[in-house]
């Protein structure tokens, strides 16, 4: 697809997405919120939906995973265990010529001595910087049309992602998770109480902040940058009350924040997010094994729920991807409007995770397998830390991914109907699974369409009931919402006790027994 | 109920909480994080069966309530509106005597000059204190055991409701909202910076702190406290998108934070929690006739997952305790084991909300009706400011009431069998609705109970195959998970293709034959 037409495709989907109540930008009325989005009428029940799913499979159909939902708040001691703490920030800078803040690992590499061209969107801009350009680089630089020419790349490595500029501010570690206190404190009084009396004692700016940071020390907590943490957390737990065995899961879904610096793709990278995580605990050296398998499982569990397998591929982390104790990770990819990018990561993870736990808290965090051999004594009998496999899915990903993958144009048909924008949804995962239409607002059909209604929400089946607008409004309507399935009462079903049913994805449309409704659109949900 | 059984009875059930899987502390192995709780394996499945049953009943099985699901962060404008960042702190104090940190509105009261006795918990600590109590009230006073007289409660109006004492710190004002920053911002450079700029021009304590309130102001963001306002700040999207006419509801449910100063009573009143809110909108001067309606609609939810009637009971809001824009209010109670205490409140709130957030927002909220005459006009077509009713429940607190109800203990039976606890929860909401056991993990029986588990998972019903331990163990454990229905696969099935199905209220057991199995259990979920 060429770009032009990814951003439009991008563009009718998030306007589709508006219009039909599937996702609005958050605080919207207040000028918006950076990157939150709020899921409206729609979009909450398809990724309910699509969550559910995950649940099922990982869940409720196996013996060997149970699920847990832990708090978003956790003690600090986790992520200073988990090197969250230390590890999850950001080297960020600013480009002192155009005021770009971008983070410095991903900034266009530029070695010492290099030209370093500088390029304005316009020439006005160019005209405008050249001066502070010239003082910033300490000579006269050329200006041709919207670029500047004759800055020389310093020893940073790199220049500027907007403009191209050598002159940049320090790098500045920036944390991912959000901070916040917890307890009736007032921390706010604590740090200007630290910053009073370090500056009193002629601090410098380091052992100020150094004095800040241990005042918030006892208050500050984090919200989890990840669900998966808790699993670690609370292996002890599960394991004992659950009874569970080597090899078992535990699985979690939802909510997990961090503060991305770049945001982008709509509600596919944005700072509050949900996700779908499993650890699977497995014995030492079964790491690789279970990775393979959960590699073919994930991959088919996306199929299942109607993603195309042309859209859907498989890629390994590259050495310097890898992070130093796994023995193994793969990346599911979507082929979204933009290219290829992570819908879940699937890593094996040694016994890294529970081994720093351990270290951390002092707590003993080993499983006992009475049958297994214990290859240091060669005896029955045997004490060891579990090593790990995680699927680790993106549940606001996925909800993307199935838009993109579901959202379809068609031109007018064979009967000179004009075109239709649709949306292929998996029965399952529809936010509607039926819509129960009276013709017209008279005559005892609403009385009927709502009786109808009602036999499918005691099976349990989301149907609604809908009469506004004409009949031809309605079914565009639901083809747009992925509704798979209308069921209409019109004046031959007061006689005959039959409906049209009409199938989103072809328009077609047949008389079924109103008896024998739930059956068909409950065996199209199996 | 004598207070020492009341906090047996919780202790039980908090202990069967964490033996069974359902709550565990927070962040255990590193000593916990102040009230905060994970769900485990039984809790998570409990939880979720409890809102989807809310969801169900609000939005599924109803033709004019819609869900949302928003963003926890959202813009600080909201609040502001909402009254949430004015009026949402407490008056917080210590005491300078025993060290107590209390909210000076919930403090005992004391007129000024009346005698203020101050009472230790032992006579040790009297001791300890006597001097300390004498340099606070500036004169001697008399140690009778654990008590010191002669002190004097000053114009506060109040003592301290650990030791009694009045020597008390200034209140301070206490926000319960969780303040964090959002962007790629460093707030504490900046807080830092202020505190040293306003210091070096010579400031007060008031003016520093204001400067330090006005640094944080463009990146200060707050966790909601509660799920209501996204209702109202996405109400014309969601009812422009879903074409919805008046009256007509929105949910939600999700997690809110609040840093509350006092958290008690297990997960009833913590930091982290979960709500499950609508706002039903309603046109002007009807609140009061919808408010009769969702009282009594509520309550007969509340019982219809399980909570006996003698348990729950509705209480008006005193006259002061009743918001000033509301015109009614009354809290759903249920009789927890230290008493009557909130399950849900439902308010009817007049237009205060929308009015707000169109005055906070500049955006027109109003809703156009056009076959409503308008009272100014005397004409047909009326724009206006919907009224809103809410009713307001928590989650986690009926996760609470559902366990207190269920809990029960029976001592042994005609038969001789031992005591038992079992968790009478309705069948709905039962982490596991069937457990399916071989008798003994060999004789084919395991593949045969295999192929029956998966039978109700077809069904979306969630059953647990389980061969672990004796079967009167097993029953023993699924008794304390709750799980209705036991049905278990001996040599008789091998030959007759029945099962032994078990009751878990009366322990019945009967033979069904494996092929009605999944209809049975299927029928009492109905």
């Amino acid at each position: 697809m060429s770009q032009a037409a990814e951003s439009d495709r991008m563009q009718k989907l998030v306007s589709l997405c508006k219009r039909r109540g599937f996702v609005f930008q958050g605080s919207e009325i207040y000028g918006g919120l950076r990157s939150t989005y709020d899921y409206g009428p729609m979009g909450a029940e398809l990724k309910r939906n699509l969550m559910a799913e995950w649940w099922r499979f990982m869940v409720h159909s196996r013996e060997d995973i149970v699920g847990i939902d832990a708090s978003i708040l956790m003690s600090p001691e986790v992520w200073r265990s988990s090197g969250h703490l230390a590890g999850f920030s950001d080297p960020l800078v600013d480009c002192k010529l155009c005021g770009e803040r971008f983070r410095a690992d991903k900034a266009p590499k530029k070695a010492a001595g290099e030209a370093a061209t500088i390029t304005f969107a316009d020439k006005g801009r160019a005209k405008d910087l050249q001066a502070l350009a010239q003082t910033l680089a300490g000579g006269p630089l050329t200006r041709v049309e919207k670029a500047l020419t004759g800055a020389i790349a310093g020893d940073r490595g790199y220049v500027c992602p907007n403009c191209g500029s050598p002159f940049m501010s320090e790098e500045r570690q920036f944390n991912l998770m959000f901070r916040t206190s917890l307890g009736p404190v007032d921390p706010i009084a604590d740090v200007i109480a630290a910053v009073r009396s370090a500056s009193s004692e002629g601090a410098n700016e380091g052992e100020i902040r150094a004095r800040v940071e241990a005042a918030m020390k006892d208050s500050s907590i984090y919200l989890r940058p990840e669900t998966a943490q808790a699993m670690f957390v609370q292996f002890l737990n599960v394991q004992q009350s659950m009874s569970m065995k080597v090899p078992f899961g535990i699985a979690q879904m939802g909510k997990s924040f961090r503060n991305e610096v770049t945001v982008e793709h709509f509600i596919f990278r944005s700072c509050e997010f949900e996700q779908m995580e499993c650890e699977y605990f497995v014995p030492p050296g079964e790491g690789p094994k279970y990775l393979e398998y959960w590699k073919e499982a994930r991959v088919r569990w996306w199929q299942s729920i109607g993603l195309r397998a042309e859209n859907l591929r498989l890629r390994a982390h590259e050495a310097d991807e890898l992070a130093h104790y796994s023995d193994g990770c793969w990346d599911v990819e979507y082929l979204f409007p933009w290219g290829w990018d992570e819908l879940e990561g699937i890593a094996s993870r040694t016994d890294f995770d529970l081994k720093a736990h351990s270290a951390g808290s002092g707590k003993r965090l080993t499983y006992f397998d009475p049958e297994a051999i214990d290859p240091a004594t060669g005896k029955k009998g045997w004490h060891y830390l579990p090593h790990v496999v995680e699927p680790a899915a993106g549940a606001t990903r996925g909800v993307l991914a199935v838009l993109c993958d579901a959202y379809d144009e068609e031109p007018a048909d064979a009967e000179g109907k004009g075109e239709r924008v649709v949306l292929r949804l998996h029965p399952r995962l529809a936010p509607i699974k039926a819509a129960i239409l009276p013709l017209v607002k008279k005559d005892g059909m609403p009385e009927v369409a709502r009786e109808i209604a009602g036999r499918f929400l005691a099976r349990g089946i989301n149907a609604k009931y809908d009469e506004q607008h004409s009949i031809g409004k309605r079914y565009a309507r639901h083809d747009e919402v992925g509704t798979p399935f209308c069921l209409t009462v019109d004046t031959q079903t007061l006689s005959d006790q039959t409906v049209t049913i009409r199938y989103r994805d072809d328009r077609r449309q047949e008389r079924i027994r109103i008896d024998e409704a739930v059956d068909v659109i409950a065996a199209a949900l199996r």
